[in-house]
């Protein structure tokens, strides 16, 4: 698997210029959202994408589905695109995810670049060539893995998101502080995420990116270590499941760093992670993300489904989880009363 | 990239449950189209497609469309297909065409078998990952490169093809066979198609669908070597399109074969290819496939598709060319007055 060409800077027309360059397309489109076409795309200020093509879709996950992927390649064709055009994708997850399986599937691939807007964006959906849209009322039902030629990280784009959105890509900064080492979880704890500087906030996540693209380069698929990168998510993805059965949906990443939290008394439970960091990380996550609403009469509701989750085999529960910072264990399967517990323990902790 | 498992074999039911063993597979769904749902599906005699889902589409390259593809994903979700299921494509090139896009597509890919019903199916569809459906009226203007895990070869189902479909993917073998040797072009020269023995042509088969495989092997994405597989093709999809536009449209394999002779003259006028093998292949060309309806009036015309192919660049007429047998030289820029001497060649030998 060829490295995707990753750039952290400030200076994204440039580093578009220099992109598209190396790419030589014979003709660009840009795809971006409702939001990112009028708020984003006229600062990229980018020489080569003057004479781009604009393409818009809806912002909001509920249009990352086959019209707006159809709307897309609708637009490639009548825009005459060719095997070696190339579309610049400027937006979240939705705009990388559905652009990026537009691109990978236009007369069987064209070039594609990302330009995550979103520190969630930037942190997970952009890099390691998952695409995907939902479909028949299921996330990422129809996809593939493609990755994109080049990835131009930036915080500037930041600067007009909610404090919620930057918490909640904040959530897999800290999982990837996790996978990689305790010193670089330690600086992820110390970090101000609530009053955050978006110069400061660059080499963290230039660090968080490359921790993510390191694991998915050794596995592409999935078959394997990849798995890593669902730490938290077995319990963080039932969380946040459960809160949309209730009407009262919880952004994905907050979801995440409660799930961090349980999976580590889980990794304390089986595998001795160190109590006195698991304290640290259970607290930084309470202080950030405050604690959601849950009882133990949920308890059967999430067990169920974690067990139906879409990593899980033969209806186990199973997670990732950790020795140590940096120190990963795929494939854990987890007992019923192991997760109780541990869901009990983190309650306490959380002081709920 | 991983080769494909090629079984070549008059006992497909056999083979597919030696095939499924390989995968094991959660569930498996087979997809065929209104034909070979009723007359190959019921005779594959496999035990472990006992508890298979059948999914079924309408016959025919019109029905190789979104609507189908959208059809085939809404079968495996209703279906409960899991990342673990497998998909069998049982049909000619537009069921494993769009089947192909379908399960790689399906939770970001699937497993599939393919088992071509067809000649030109066989020897050009079912291998090399090529998948598509057409869309905004251009063929296999969607779709991605993806192998099959296993693809399984038999010329069982060939009995109730109509000779004309025999033929058409006897074009396709006999450019295979100049791909490979000399040895191999006699051989195929001295074949008869007409009555054809479905237990000799198996073995004719399996040589070429290796031929076709070992270029893939080397170059899947169609950088360099693979556009030795474009040969005939150039010109044949000229003549494709011209009589489709002139609404009196021709099979496939005979505008390849009919390619096939005129590129041979090209190889000759440029690269020495031998005038009596020349000669050989062209008017076996003519006692099969008999000859087209074309004037010097039609060249213009002929000569303004070829330019538009969607292999050639800057607006040039490029095509492969042969040395000899299994000499092969992609990348030939043609004048169009080369172009049209040759043309008038072709039309002289083959008595026009």
């Amino acid at each position: 698997m060829t490295p995707q060409t990753l750039t952290f800077t400030q200076h994204v027309g440039e580093a578009l210029d220099a992109a598209i360059g190396r790419l030589a397309p014979s003709s660009i489109f840009v795809l971006a959202d409702s939001h990112t076409a009028t708020l984003v795309v006229p600062e990229l200020h980018s020489q080569a994408l003057r004479e781009a093509t604009l393409i818009t879709i809806e912002a909001g996950d509920a249009h990352k589905d086959l019209a707006a992927l159809t709307h897309v390649w609708q637009a490639l064709q009548t825009g005459g695109a060719t095997r070696k055009s190339l579309m610049v994708n400027v937006g979240g997850g939705v705009v990388t995810d559905l652009g990026g399986l537009a691109a990978a599937t236009f007369k069987r691939g064209i070039n594609f670049i990302n330009v995550p807007t979103t520190l969630l964006g930037a942190v997970d959906a952009a890099v390691g060539g998952k695409t995907g849209i939902n479909f028949g009322g299921l996330k990422n039902e129809v996809g593939i893995v493609a990755m994109a030629a080049e990835v131009i990280v930036s915080t500037r784009f930041f600067v007009t998101l909610p404090p919620s959105e930057l918490r909640s890509g904040f959530a897999e900064v800290l999982k990837h502080g996790l996978l990689k080492s305790g010193d670089e979880t330690l600086r992820l704890l110390d970090y101000d995420i609530e009053a955050a500087d978006l110069d400061t906030l660059l080499p963290l996540l230039e660090t968080s990116v490359r921790v993510k693209q390191d694991i998915v380069l050794q596995d592409p698929l999935e078959h394997g270590l990849r798995r890593a990168l669902n730490l938290g998510h077995t319990v963080g993805h039932a969380f946040e499941s459960m809160a949309l059965r209730q009407n009262a949906p919880i952004p994905h990443g907050y979801a995440v760093a409660w799930g961090l939290a349980v999976e580590l008394v889980l990794s304390h439970m089986k595998l001795q992670f160190d109590t006195s960091l698991l304290y640290r990380v259970v607290h930084r996550v309470r202080d950030i993300y405050g604690t959601p609403r849950i009882t133990c009469d949920d308890y059967p509701a999430l067990l169920d489904l974690m067990r139906h989750d879409k990593k899980s085999e033969r209806g186990e529960i199973n997670c990732t989880l950790l020795r140590a910072p940096g120190d990963v264990v795929t494939g854990n399967a987890i007992a019923d009363d192991e997760m109780t517990a541990a869901l009990d323990i983190w309650r306490d902790l959380m002081g709920m």
